[in-house]
């Protein structure tokens, strides 16, 4: 008997699971416009209240994968390394990590679509050095990854369209908070992209997808079972997004910060991150047997500079202009820079991530639609982080933009962000525990 | 602040109460197609599972009503009564209930649309009397119900728009099935039309929307609910849908034991219907102070044949052809009538009436689809009913039809649907209980 829309979305409605062809049919209807946009709400909002269980979700995961293209890696030697963030303010993460990894002789290779956020992605950050080209033909990608270990550039394939139009769909019909779509969702991604192992910094608190710890359990849970259902090493950390990850939020901005970190001057909790991640991924990758080892070789790529070597050889290769990495003042300046000072005395309390970034986002760092063109030179650079001491006076952070309206607009806004008031009972944590394939572990 | 769809939709999904201003946006833009059938069909199925309140319920019937235009019957004289039921196979009620009560004194208008189902509406039963016209002027509409106090015709006005794009997008996103939603989409078209009084019959059984008494006695309070808060009195009465209703099932077919039942001939369970919600009606009407008297007065009418001088009255005064009345062998006849005979012998266990209304449909009698032609002639006469005694070689039924390969199609298949084996331990009900302002009563 043939399959009809209509019985899917009632079968989930009724709380039964789907089966593998069920699910195949909805996704390659939907993706094909054979299935309508109000049948697929109907089923998404099902799935909100009936949830998929683990097979649904892993079939889910594989019919948006074959939905489009997928990118084979194995003419890049060695074992391959993808990271993923869930997505933060000030999420510079790949751009720093990615140099130490592949200087420690892993290949460190990602393909990257842009997104909407309070900044750009990875590849609007790159693009901050004049003449950073983050479109590669696949040859060039490879021959790349292949000569330096490290490769980061666009997605031209056509990757999990089914993912692209249910996302959007999710978006406008309230339909995006649930475990399995996202984990899914995310998941398909990487996996339509063949790297050999995957870890997962799954973000949670103020400036994250997840808003608590447990639901940031959850998904991390999931996307790990997804990974190693798809036969890939799959490892989740779950990290702190109360604030923002370093001092700097904006594209050039962060890419300074990044290039200060390779050289050994980076923030401390972004720098922790780093190794944090890296030393995961160097053991997944074979290229050391134990986290402390992999940790110790990781601090010394940054010591000695061939990290910081690595970034200004993948900007090389990448045709950008290496000037822009060896003196950093050249990246793109916003007209006016203003402090934000504190008329209190005591500690910072809290700063919520994401309203700092719907401030990043005003003064024009990110994408509010497709359409929107980023301003890389604007920001924030934070100088005081939680827990820290502040004096009245002192400067909370400096914004910097093109605007003088907006400027002042989120100077009067990271007032009321910043608060200050007595220290903290508990200190600020920056990892709050790991997922792998056998547990989960809260530190 | 304006209202977003998107926050109507959340609100809903996490189990909140929808203001009437939210309530109100949705049934205007889904109208006026400003809001998109995917965020519709989200809400609807976020309704389904965190359903409404009576609050929420009376602000949609509300919404509904106002999507369109209404009708004021105040042109009419009396107190208006009007009859609505849920639907099911073989029921003519209208048609014999109406001229009883008018005969009794009580005007019985009624503006009906056409929908789909396994035979036709009320206005399709009616056009099988040859010339009946059931498109009337308001003013002829009008001036009929007052010159003879029945008037049966079709909706002209835009009634209710935002019900007929709702019902279209829960009809394909499986979100037909909730309680409020049910119960506003049929009071929404009855309300727009000013009648004083209604009677629900808000059937329940196999061939019935209801398939339990539970749910059925859920929407019959709802819809009640609904009508009392619109300052309309409103009572309903649950009967039973098991098998059809009397022994005719097609429209000509039901015309004729409809005349026969207004000369006192009728079937038992038809006729008892017909003075159980009339009896209700003409106390609703403030024509009897109590059912039992009500109950005198409609036996009265049907004895003298004043009942079924009324239907000549109303068929007269639309234009039809009254020979068709006098004499029902001129309704429209099928060019085959077969036998279904038993060959077993036992009683009559159970007939599903909605596979029997398949039946019916396959004949032509209902429409498939809006395009549908009637086949007014065809249809299905029972011999036997549940609980009845049945030997061997008893004719069951007789179907009537013009496509002999599916008169032999729906033979097979209804020597299947009619169950015969030993006596039922429980006889059959015909009315289960009813809904009142005050209480709901089973009997």
């Amino acid at each position: 008997m043939s399959i009809r829309m209509y019985d899917i979305i009632k079968k989930k409605r009724d709380g039964k699971e789907l089966t593998k062809e069920e699910i195949d049919f909805f996704v390659q209807g939907y993706t094909n416009n054979r299935i309508p946009d109000y049948q697929a709400a109907s089923l998404l909002m099902a799935i909100y209240f009936n949830k998929m269980n683990k097979r649904e979700t892993l079939d889910l995961t594989k019919a948006m994968i074959n939905s489009g293209e997928t990118v084979d890696l194995s003419q890049i030697n060695g074992i391959k390394v993808d990271k993923h963030s869930t997505g933060g303010v000030g999420d510079k993460t790949t751009i720093a990590l990615g140099p130490m990894v592949a200087a420690c002789g892993v290949p460190f290779v990602k393909m990257s679509g842009r997104g909407l956020g309070h900044t750009g992605g990875t590849l609007d950050k790159l693009e901050s050095i004049k003449d950073f080209k983050v479109e590669l033909s696949k040859e060039d990608f490879f021959n790349i990854s292949n000569e330096i270990n490290i490769a980061l550039c666009s997605q031209t394939a056509n990757i999990t369209p089914a993912d692209k139009k249910l996302y959007s769909l999710r978006d406008v019909t309230a339909t995006v908070e649930n475990i399995s779509l996202i984990a899914s969702s995310i998941m398909s991604k990487k996996l339509a992209i063949g790297s050999d192992a995957i870890i997962l910094d799954v973000k949670v608190g103020s400036g994250a997808f997840m808003k608590d710890l447990d639901s940031a359990i959850l998904l991390a849970e999931e996307m790990v079972e997804i990974g190693i259902g798809f036969g890939r090493e799959t490892i989740a950390l779950i990290t702190n997004m109360d604030e923002p990850l370093g001092y700097a939020i904006g594209n050039g901005l962060e890419i300074k910060e990044a290039v200060e970190t390779l050289k050994g001057k980076g923030p401390k909790d972004f720098y922790e991150l780093c190794l944090s991640l890296g030393s995961k991924l160097l053991v997944l990758a074979k290229k050391s047997s134990n986290e402390k080892e992999a940790r110790e070789m990781l601090i010394e790529v940054v010591e000695t500079g061939s990290a910081y070597e690595k970034l200004l050889e993948l900007v090389e290769y990448q045709h950008g202009d290496i000037r822009y990495i060896e003196n950093t003042e050249l990246l793109p300046k916003a007209e006016y820079i203003l402090e934000v000072k504190s008329d209190d005395e005591g500690y910072i309390k809290s700063m919520n991530a994401e309203e700092i970034g719907k401030c990043a986002l005003i003064l024009g760092a990110g994408r509010e639609t497709k359409e929107s063109e980023i301003d890389l030179s604007a920001g924030i650079v934070l100088n005081k982080k939680v827990d820290e001491k502040v004096s009245n006076g002192d400067v909370l952070a400096y914004i910097h933009g093109n605007d003088k309206e907006k400027v002042e607009e989120v100077k009067e806004m990271l007032r009321d962000i910043i608060k200050i008031g007595k220290k903290n009972e508990m200190s600020k944590k920056l990892i709050y525990g790991e997922v792998t394939k056998e547990k989960t572990k809260l530190y």
